[in-house]
């Protein structure tokens, strides 16, 4: 590999001849090998493309930024948003925990990169934009890299997140009204109990996705507030007036996403309780998919030895070892999802509350969690949608075999023979392994046409959604 | 100690003579001798008092119970709500996950007291009330207990968290305003930085608590949905014709909170996804106290070898070996007491995601531990408050020190000479421990009068909140 | 209520006459109103009290205090071991997160109750005793409160924790010897597998609770490590020579369990990863139960609608409404333990990695969250033990159906016709609801004898444990 | 993109026509489009590539495996070891959560690698090599992939974790020892206490280290167990005679770590306990670092405005705005890496309670967890120990200042004149802002030769290590 020497405050580096990164990438690069590299989220990266853009649009207006250098790193900007330059950004999630290392390596990226589009050769002569009197004006790491969190956070719940938990919703909306009259036995307790229609089963999952996407979404307001403006400390020093209100306008812009400047500058550096507030809702739907995968798979266990209620699809062989097994492989991935973004939260909990002062430095943490949590849950419902949800079908042998079978349908008779009566014919059909009519009829507690009356599955559903 | 012989289905058991409780409850003291004895919550059962009475009235209402019935029934839940009867509820949370037991533990209790207050002997014939056919009509433990969960916790957000942390916030909010010309020096990665006032500083944890407060608003709505009505499996079977919302609405007027029957009984029963909504909420509080703990003690520590810029009052000898020693003790409860709550959340998070079917069976377990955190970050915001936050003062001759010795104001500079000749000022100043001025003077990057003009602490601070 | 006045070194505090405690624990009981009184573990008091009478055995022995002294304070040791001063303990755990109130509340006890036997009136005269230099002689609170929770944690282990762990443990063991022989269907995928047998199922759970208490085992090391000695910052100021050797060798006369003093005193005051440690091992015996519990009521799931191959004890009637229903209440109580015990891992976890310096200062939620889980699983152990595994019996026409019906013994063919005919016949059997062998004959892979030969569910289950 | 037609049991597949893996390989690739792809860890493929030729070798012995097919599936596997097939091995974590579409990924590679290195064309004519019948011979996912995740954890730990942990733990030594006789202050609830060294200061993180790799070393043994042998279910059906034992062997041999078959098999594949001990001891180490992080940037906070006791390296220019200013960055890095490990605790510990029955289908997220957390510390400690412990120095101007300034002194005169008048002369300086001196000469409580004699922070470090 050939290097050309870069330089900082502290001195000079080698630098990868052909990269466009600078100095203090490099010196990152170097002094953090932990992990897999380019680790940092590319969406933060895709995030830091917006605020450049509009904090030079921004600049520009407040007359601090020259319109030729404005133009040119909003070109170098637009490129990092179409894919361009993806290996320009190599840096791990564990450097400074304010990220700086990542804001100047955006900000080297756009001044070298602006250099060789302007018509010079990578390396030579000094670059019309300076990484940090230009690229970097009017901002500080710790104004910019929370900023880039709230909008890479933002739009991976808009983008990935909420349509994803929205289509699975809609397909268990749909499951649920076309099994509205599938009565079948309910368990409370792992144990036969009333019934109820497989279709209000479902019920309960898409109202738990529905709370979730709501509690979801009353978050988006703490997490549409942007830290940019703030500078080092939150008093937004080196900033012209007017700077940060502006300046979210453009990145709503340039987003289309409604953010705004944050209502206080300090908290948005020091804390990030929008992102635990944001992520505390991703966990609640974590907690209802676990709820949902488990339900499902233990509905369709079987074949012949579960509770076989439903049939899902068959996607894969199911085992290297037993021919003919089929698996709820999709309820697998989507339950380990569910278990990531629980540790997840713990991860952002803890980086959260350990801020200092006036700068929290466990960003990169707290962002990484964060994103890996709104595209994992995004994605595996997708996929659960796809390649479960829209397949699942009543067994209807199955079902019936179990309400034939059921003893609890006996609770249908507390009101006209009492709980002590209804329990005591319970009792002696499940002891003798006989049907609760048989039971009822020795015991003399009612008459045939009582029973006929009073026992009937399909009246004991309610009235009820 | 005396005992008398009570009865249930499944035969007799013998019970202490004074206690209004019966077989069930009797059963399960037996059953789950786990850890100290009554530790389910008493506001589990204060909730259920609420709620059974509001299903007397219903029931009344709708034609199946009488009124005298009504009456004592209620008479007695008035009882429990007056803490007459609190020895009564021996029972543990480590027993069934429906919270069956101290469901019947209740209802064998208004059955037994309504017995004596009608003028007979406990123990001695038959009572009145039946505790299943009477004081549980139109109700199963599987609906009766989350009613019970979310009446206890949204009574004690309301009563106890909520006011608690806006006392605390009021206060923040004051010393917010008393500081806020008050300038220091600002500190990022714990290294000196730009200056910013006391105020501003103290604004970024009335932004959190704020911000926190809002979060958790936005999750009563959910909390505010009963179960009630759903009875065993959420279908309602027992129940009589607009007995869930005229229950709801008695819940309402009994308690003076605003509830409603659940959008979707099923996943009212089967999952707790509003207890992990508002508990999600809680722990975003616990973060932003951890975050203000730790600053307010830093910010007091000393008094000669730390940082030394605020005095917090002094409420106790500190050690027992070292005289004149006063510690931060207040901070150190409420962080703990945050520590808690993270801890809290994952129990509730654990639990809430392990139903099965149409009951989640880890009830009580949420219950304790959502109460536990609504009470504790109340109680500890109150004690923070009065003990500390109330008595914080600047310590002014710190302040001044730091300021005044302080390296970072030369990013003042940056607009007028630019970062690295900046950089340069500062690093000759670090390395012969001199001040700026006298470093920018050697170098020749400025004048005396360009210092004076251009490095003044008071005008780096913003023009923000 | 009537007070006498008493005093430390900040002034006069107003005292409940006839309380043993002095002006420190008074000043935290109105400090500190954060959740219910007397929260502080009695457990930790008790252990105070074997210290505090080793301290003074010791001091004696080092010649710094009279062997009057020392009878005295060993005379009040005593009789808080034997439960009678239990209501002169009124504090939280939310105190100063050193546990100094606590130590100073067992110091003014000691010296109080002691002016008390030696024939004076609570409150008149000056005590011969002195709280600070003669109870908590030759200690600080930063070396007895983290003592204390090694003694009382190490205590709750061996006895609570490991025994009953071992009683789980050992009925496991018989039954997995019990049921060695009954040929059941296995399940992978909670989809049916290969068979093996019920014992070999149980010997898993066997083996998971061995290697608990092994894990468990080996953290007992480091929490046989006392801090005593170290005093106020770990350098063992104010302490006489051999002073931390020799207490150690008492605390292990008094307590009958192996501690010695500390390798390093600045760790065991300054970090808890002791407690870390050993919570590790009880979050892993919880992960354990939690599968065990879930496992056990999925087998014992029905009556009539579930998977339905064992019987567990009936020991209440399992609802309010549903007569004749039996549910795992012990599995629900010991899962809902479990879940606890996970959240208390995290609030451990984050409560000791946020020491600062010399002192972390979450002790008291550290211990309690400890003592919590190390009573529950103990309990919860001895409780699923004695009302649930040791009841449970195979349901034989349970399992045989489920052998006879299954798809899976197909495997069996494998080495014979190779992995894709095995599962030719596998899904046509399944396909057509058909057996195996009816399938394999259609299929013309085998003949009737050779199915005979290979497919035998008895051979299928190795010659593992 | 050019295809080729690749099929299993369920049909055809596209699959990439320069691409080794088959059909199975590219339904899951299909089915799981969750995350980024080829999420699955490159250590578990390595974990495969040993057992599988382990499992030829001991097929071959058994005498189910010709010795022609060994040579050719360990050809393969020592390819995939000296990461040639690197592009091989598409799939994702959130798969089926058995991980069996990554062991048939590794089966389809092997067998078609192996077809192309007999001279074939990828794709042209039947294997000789079959993905069941051959590479997976006498073994299961269910076996495979747990034997895989102990073989890749156990890996990690002895070469990246450990080896990284006591690089770091001996630098802490040798500072521990080079700064034996630096006498500081000491803190406690973050305020002035008595003097130790900053030798002694350090000891205690060594202590914790030491502990944490005795705690992580404790769990090896239980990592060392492999399930391979126990097949579908645990019972070993379809292996032959001491194979189970003789595959260990194989691996030992072929790893160079210390594994044996499992004692129970059944544990090995339903549950993960293993993994949930070792990494409850990297939790453990986490813990420590967050301590020790977190004192080392107090310890080094300033320049001029906060403990300043202690030098660490520049590294980089740290922030972007503030010249001069350098920051704690490994620190930060280090701390991040804590938080994660112990979220990635909580993942572990609810995938690992999760399971049911014969298997616990979490098994991939457990495994990238673990393995993350085992390379981030590794790798963070050595990041830390090069970067920032080695570079450490005192600051022996602000140690000196700190201590000539200290009140806490004073604690050297309550053998002498007791506590209460000790307290007396330490609350007059504090109040006056004077010396200890002068404030005890005034008080006239003892004279100017006695303070010299009694107070000698050089005589209050103890003789303690």
């Amino acid at each position: 590999m050939t290097f050309r020497i870069e330089h900082d405050t502290m001195g000079d580096v080698q630098v990868p001849a052909d990269k466009y990164w600078g100095a203090q990438t490099e010196r990152s690069r170097n002094n953090f090998k932990i992990g897999p590299e380019a680790s940092m989220p590319k969406e933060i990266i895709e995030a830091f493309a917006y605020l450049k853009k509009a904090a030079a649009y921004t600049n520009t207006d407040c007359n601090v930024l020259a319109a030729e250098k404005r133009d040119l790193i909003a070109q170098v900007c637009d490129e990092i948003l179409e894919g361009k330059l993806e290996s320009e950004f190599p840096l791990v999630i564990w450097q400074t925990g304010s990220g700086t290392q990542s804001n100047m390596n955006v900000n080297e990226v756009v001044a070298n990169r602006a250099h060789v589009l302007q018509g010079n050769k990578l390396g030579e002569g000094k670059t019309f934009i300076h990484p940090n009197d230009d690229v970097n004006k009017s901002q500080s790491s710790n104004d910019t890299y929370p900023t880039a969190m709230h909008i890479a956070a933002y739009k991976m719940v808009m983008e990935v997140t909420i349509p994803g938990v929205e289509k699975l919703r809609d397909t268990l909306k749909a499951k649920s009204e076309q099994f509205k009259s599938v009565v079948k036995i309910g368990r409370t307790h792992l144990m036969d109990a009333t019934p109820l229609t497989l279709g209000q089963e479902f019920s309960g999952y898409v109202s738990q996705l529905d709370h979730g996407l709501k509690a979801l979404r009353n978050t988006l307001d703490h997490l549409s507030e942007l830290a940019l403006g703030g500078t080092a400390v939150g008093t937004g020093i080196n900033t012209p007036k007017g700077y940060d209100i502006k300046v979210a306008e453009y990145i709503t812009k340039f987003t289309g996403l409604p953010f705004r400047t944050a209502d206080n500058k300090f908290e948005a550096l020091a804390a990030h309780d929008a992102l635990v507030e944001s992520h505390g809702a991703l966990k609640q739907i974590a907690v209802s998919l676990m709820k949902i995968g488990n339900d499902i798979r233990l509905l369709a266990s079987g074949p012949r030895s579960g509770i076989g209620e439903i049939y899902i699809p068959e996607n894969e062989p199911g085992s290297s070892i037993m021919p003919g097994k089929v698996n709820p492989t999709q309820n697998e991935a989507i339950t380990m999802v569910a278990a990531q973004v629980m540790g997840n939260d713990v991860a952002i909990t803890i980086g959260a509350s350990n801020g200092h002062f006036e700068l929290n430095v466990f960003k990169p943490v707290i962002a990484a969690n964060f994103l890996q949590s709104a595209r994992l849950i995004g994605d595996a419902c997708v996929s659960f949608n796809d390649h479960c949800a829209i397949g699942i079908e009543p067994n209807y042998a199955g079902i019936k075999k179990h309400v034939d079978n059921s003893l609890m349908l006996v609770t249908a008779l507390n009101p006209h023979i009492g709980y002590e009566n209804a329990a005591k014919i319970a009792k002696k059909a499940h002891k003798e392994g006989t049907s609760l009519r048989e039971a009822a009829l020795e015991l003399g507690l009612l008459t045939n046409e009582q029973f006929d009356l009073w026992v009937r599955p399909e009246d004991m559903i309610g009235g009820l959604k």
